[in-house]
């Protein structure tokens, strides 16, 4: 039960990159929310293959097909199935790896666990399980839309390698990073990018970055202390993608650099409500959101599968050399914006939920 | 229910700073495992606070009472409740926490959550709160030493403040990190961490730093992707504690700094068994560990409760200024470790009677 | 994990009949609710033993200790902790229990499940147990009379052995129920209940019967399709109860015995809402409560352990014999009545608190 | 999050009857067991409608596609997908449900909780739903296969109305109730059975009944006590079922008129093994099996819809009168009999497989 998620807002995900297709069951959504097949494609639009000259060439429209829970363009309050059909497999391009693991991939592993696994590309592991979250997450949105009008929820490539970017989280806009192929709302910083990614295609390798999200409009109170505390369970959501290493919030790591007088966030009344002056907190307080902006940062590592020749071992134990063929990401950062933006939707609609649920009664 | 937590091993912790007590139901665990009082005692002891010169005054003995669970000294398989009462609470030194809200601490949000906090003291949001987590940590070893036996947890303090120190994860035993009061096993860094540490209490100001964990010996095929990645549940146990701002795991966010042919862990034979020749992956691969150490680190704020005069607002919306009193820890790092060891343990052991339950029947 | 239940109001019960005490963690309870130790008490003295002459003499008071969640008065959102001391413990009555198993109690599958079982008593299978579920069903009665005031939980002994008794779910009250030491408002029927129930102890018999429960006033659209619905999680608490053997609801077994157009509730426009003319359904339909009274059966087996000689078995696999002594109730149903309307506010509770979540948004 | 169930093998099911289909997601399969679309399809055959002259004439093939969680036969321990389409969806004679409440369906409840209802068919309340049920327990009776060889659970038609019948659950087999289109291996009482629906159906009426259900080979040591024991998990699942008003197990409602001393099963060594000698408690004692045949059964109300005129009310709060067109079975009992097999192998599996994660490590 590894493959699904959320408390009261629960999403079920299933698929691999070579089968029937991928998809997502979704219970818990409200009743009566408009909800259409162009508005979960918009977003699968994002984050599909083939959408421009820095990411996998493979050939997927990935149209997406509503199976129950909406009735006449509106949601019954039922589990609402999305099916996406696998396509463009090419599972020739993965013999190879019937017997030899990746470095760094989840072959070894898998087969470790399982003592199976789909070795028509990444089988489970495939980022192709993402388009359940990415459906998932219209959907958790459109809640949202009706529970706290307002939230808004950006995320950009702000590191490609060693590429820095200069962004503003407070006011980062949504188009500007659809921008750009590399979705860096700094658009020098995004033409250096591109090129780096291509570079390292070019070289048959891969390079890894630092993404970074904010949430503007996030009501104070969203968050369930003491295991399910809203930053816990960005962590988690975060670190449930493929090729994260890190999370931090706020200040993060570096602000572990100064101290409690430095750091502290003070209050103040601001437009007549409690505000806090400085951020440092990124937007959580105790494990609840205090209606700052959420600002947040992951770390994801190079790419694992590359056409370089590396060392590495057999299904049967004996060394080996593999130069991965197929089709891959150079550099996951752009396809992940919206996976990661979908993340969060999902996260905030559960807690939103929750606090729904639980808040006190109004006197 | 946001204070529980674990699939299997599901752990419910329970209670306020200053009320009856604190402690935890276990619900989950193995039946026959020899289990007493000193068996839990021990841990607790590690995190007490009044156990050095560079943590809180507050004098609590934090005894322990096995209430179920337990039967002739060995578990029944049954829920093993532990509480442990709350002796030296001073409601007085908080007054004026009643009205004025702590600059980065939880008083706002919880208020703006629950429309009510218990203000003596931190409430639910305190650290003692993880006393509970700590003796169910032990309970998890246990059925650890059971079922997995070999298993180390060994977590230490990296750095305070600006004081960096130098250790090796692969080497660093348990008995260096207890030689001193800040659990950094790099004794000439403790020495400056200590004095970092008093300056900063006799500063009325408070610092923060970096803790970092190895678990050796943990088998391959942890981790249950997709949600409930290894280190997806790793980053949520410690984004659950108490002033953490990050995680990372592995190469963490330097290593998005490398390319994929450099990133990559090769694969070679060693010793019979696959084996990764570096270790940037940190033990876990597609979510699932690979049977390599697994190495992670956690970023801790200063703390925000400190005695110097800070700018904030009182619940009833005016700018005011707030010096604390109250015995606080001018950095929780030092005790913080166990904390963390007990949260490591919890996640394994949840994650052992996982795979124990849903791995393959051996043929 | 098997000892805590519900989704959003999530209790876990722990203890046994014979060690340091049972109690329960209440995690889901709304904020600022007024909750004493007092309220508590009450239903616990509605259940506890030596409350009246045909219940066991067992010497409890079965004092309540609230130690957490609660401040001033009002709860914090934060779970409620309540210890209940196990006082006139007798192990040495158990003794034979050690080794031979009571037929049709718990002794031998609590054997077979986990290796070991605490035989002083009925340990975990001990009606004690349910303590902790009457503490917590006052709580959720609390958070109901916010949610939906006006619901009325009243359960009553409708036969003992085969003692009948007369009773009209639509108007039977609390006070007639609490009018005698059986809790059946059926006077006539009472006083035979009680001989009977003297008789068999005086025999070193037990016996069993039928207990009733009508909710009034419960709100339609209480029910989660397709799995968690009203009848549903209303049959699991029942049958989760010591000695239960069956649950029916509305018409139940002998409403199969009608043919659809017999069986089926006419609607009808009544009082300006949509009623039902008859309540064969029980106040459910589809799994969701539709406005009318909820009315259901339990059926309770005569008690296991009696004082009568009986043929058993040893845990070496030996034929034996055995006679019971210890202090046991030689009908259960008496105090079941509390214990049977704490599940139910405990299932309302729950599902109020659901759909309170996810219900849709008033336009 | 109400569409899901189970703890460890957790099934998600989706649709309505008229939409895209009906399908059902299964997680926590073990890896490596044989699975292909003809193992499901045959107990889909089962069920599905126009099998015999007693049962709906809807003319639906139920073609069920595997999705995911499958390769080269054999099962990943990766979420398993499975798809049926609708086919013969005829909304045209639904559309006087469009506003008018049939009596004793889900009409009113599902408008009453969501405000919207698909009222094309049952829409979620349809038995349709129950196809990735039966989907979900051919999987689960795989795992078990592999656990537990031996088991065998057997379903049938034990009274139709008041066509009584006799039948032995200790020796009963799966093909003498196959032998039947009503599913009653009594052959004598089936064709009255038989005789009973058909007359029902000419009259524009329906009946309900009785449906019995053996599980043999067991092990001891199944159920989780105190919330989920086995008997309180089959009394939901079974209460989960459309048209179900009522549970009970072993002796049940009978068993509570006989004495404790009566009542009680006496243990005796037999083959070896701790046996009972009679077996009222129906194969569990204080909530786990006993190794005993576990019996128990379920009553089914009359079919809701029926031809004949009712009263009725409309949507809009208008008395008035419905006379149901429509394809609908006059008796669910026969269709009952694999979707009652299917919940127990759920049941069962999920039990299996916490035991396997939590059972005393062998010393």
């Amino acid at each position: 039960m590894s493959s699904s998620t959320g408390q009261l807002f629960r999403i079920a995900t299933w698929g691999e990159s070579h089968g029937g297709g991928v998809g997502v069951v979704i219970d818990g959504c409200l009743p009566q929310l408009e909800l259409s097949e162009a508005d979960i494609q918009a977003e699968l639009d994002r984050r599909r293959p083939g959408q421009s000259d820095i990411v996998t060439p493979r050939k997927e429209a990935d149209r997406c097909e509503i199976l129950s829970g909406v009735f006449q363009g509106r949601t019954l309050g039922t589990p609402i199935a999305i099916l996406v059909r696998n396509e463009d497999a090419r599972p020739e391009a993965y013999r190879e790896m019937e017997t030899a693991f990746r470095p760094s991939h989840a072959d070894f592993t898998y087969q470790a666990k399982y003592g199976i696994r789909n070795w028509q590309g990444g089988g489970r592991s495939s980022a192709r399980e993402t388009i359940g979250r990415v459906a998932a997450g219209v959907v958790a949105r459109k809640v949202l839309a009706v529970l706290h009008p307002g939230i808004e929820v950006v995320a950009w490539v702000s590191r490609v390698h060693q590429v820095e970017s200069s962004v503003d989280p407070a006011t980062v806009s949504a188009s500007a990073i659809e921008a750009n192929a590399v979705r860096c709302p700094d658009a020098a910083a995004a033409e250096r990018m591109i090129a780096r990614i291509k570079e390292a295609r070019s070289d048959g390798d891969s390079v890894g970055g630092l993404l970074e999200c904010v949430v503007r409009g996030c009501p104070a109170g969203l968050g369930e202390p003491v295991f399910d505390k809203l930053e816990a369970d960005l962590a988690k959501a975060m670190l449930s993608l493929p090729a994260t290493k890190g999370f931090e919030i706020g200040s993060g790591f570096e602000g572990t650099k100064l101290t409690g007088h430095e750091h502290n966030d003070a209050f103040e009344m601001r437009g007549g409500r409690t505000r806090t002056v400085t951020n440092r907190s990124g937007g959580v307080q105790g494990g609840i959101s205090n209606g700052e902006d959420i600002v947040f940062r992951v770390a994801f590592k190079p790419t694992a599968t590359i056409a370089k020749v590396q060392r590495t071992v057999t299904a049967d134990g004996e060394n080996t050399e593999l130069a991965a063929r197929g089709r891959h990401d150079p550099c996951v950062l752009p396809r992940a914006v919206p996976i990661v933006e979908a993340m969060v939707w999902l996260v905030l609609c559960d807690h939103a939920l929750r606090q729904r649920a639980q808040g006190a009664v109004a006197s």
